[in-house]
């Protein structure tokens, strides 16, 4: 199947959703968990989680706040200035699929998704307590993506909390430990199973390609 | 294990590279293609694409400019302004892990890791053959991450092109079918089984979560 930008434009509106919702492959699977100044937890499932560097260690998502979700995010984001990362795990996908429901402003996906919040020291934002692996974020830059009134929220990570299990002694995360998730579209979910780890690649030790020929 | 900002900050630089590569979960592993416009191409291995929006269709990614892989890339979609996004399957990860290497600007990452050359009509960009998800893209803006002397690339999208058998008549694309992979830091490759579907999520529509209690 060839489409062009044309079909693209073409295309009825859920299906088109679905279809550029899926052709950048696997997404991430996060939930961010943000308060408000009067104590009011929210929660909201991302999967445009992005790596930005990592001295300083900086991590960004896109948001729009033109939908509820990522207008209730926003808003505590920018009341105080903190939020967190936590990753979603095979055990409870379809919970935090759910937090995705345009839930009132005075409900908490925390409550309604039966998920639980976890609050540490020194950081204000409420963690998935069901999560092994997660982030305390601190915002640190927004830039507002004008040609579709995104925004991309650039932060700091502040506190990271992880199973020693799933870290090796290099750095390395294995993904497979915590059973985490990736996101196709808006609403499939993949389990993931690490296959391959290559070196740091040199050109000047290159495999021998010409097997494949 | 609980590391802090400053636990961060004062890890070695090779295990801080690898944490903060990959505790944003899993990554979409794409190949990214351009060519100069004195017809030398490059092909350049990129875990940063996202999805920014459906209408108009619009995908993102992170280039350093500072890094070999980068500068190329950012050159030729300079001079022309178009390149390829093109998934990563099981069959050639290896090849694809290794266009991350340095190689010169008169080498071709296309020739060095045994990946094909393809051309379509009204694209100057080339696609990678092997790859059977596959987007022709143009820029329409460039954003400048001052923080870390990164940039975000925002493409729209021209051309489409995936296997009939990968796209139900919804438009939701099952990445497993052509084997997509996930990219956890710098080097670890996952395949992704599908496990879970769930429909648009309304509030007055949720599951019975009080079985989890």
């Amino acid at each position: 199947m060839h489409l062009t930008k044309e079909d693209i434009q073409n295309t009825e509106k859920i299906k088109r959703l679905n279809i550029i919702n899926s052709i950048t492959g696997i997404k991430p699977a996060n939930l961010i968990g943000t308060i408000s100044n009067d104590g009011k937890t929210n929660l909201a499932i991302f999967s445009s989680v992005i790596h930005l560097g990592s001295n300083p260690a900086l991590i960004g998502f896109i948001l729009r706040p033109d939908r509820e979700a990522g207008q209730h995010t926003f808003d505590n984001i920018k009341e105080n200035g903190v939020y967190t990362i936590n990753h979603i795990h095979e055990s409870f996908i379809e919970q935090a699929h759910y937090t995705s429901a345009k839930f009132g402003r005075d409900e908490s996906e925390f409550d309604k998704c039966a998920l639980t919040e976890e609050f540490i020291a020194n950081h204000k934002a409420p963690f998935v307590k069901e999560s092994t692996v997660k982030l305390g974020m601190k915002i640190v830059q927004t830039i507002p993506i004008e040609l579709n009134g995104t925004v991309l929220i650039i932060g700091e990570v502040e506190h990271l909390i992880i199973p020693d299990t799933a870290m090796d002694d290099q750095g390395q995360i294995d993904l497979s430990e915590p059973n985490d998730v990736g996101i196709s579209g808006l609403n499939t979910y993949y389990k993931l199973e690490k296959i391959a780890a290559f070196p740091y690649a040199r050109p000047n030790a290159l495999p021998d390609f010409s097997k494949n020929d």
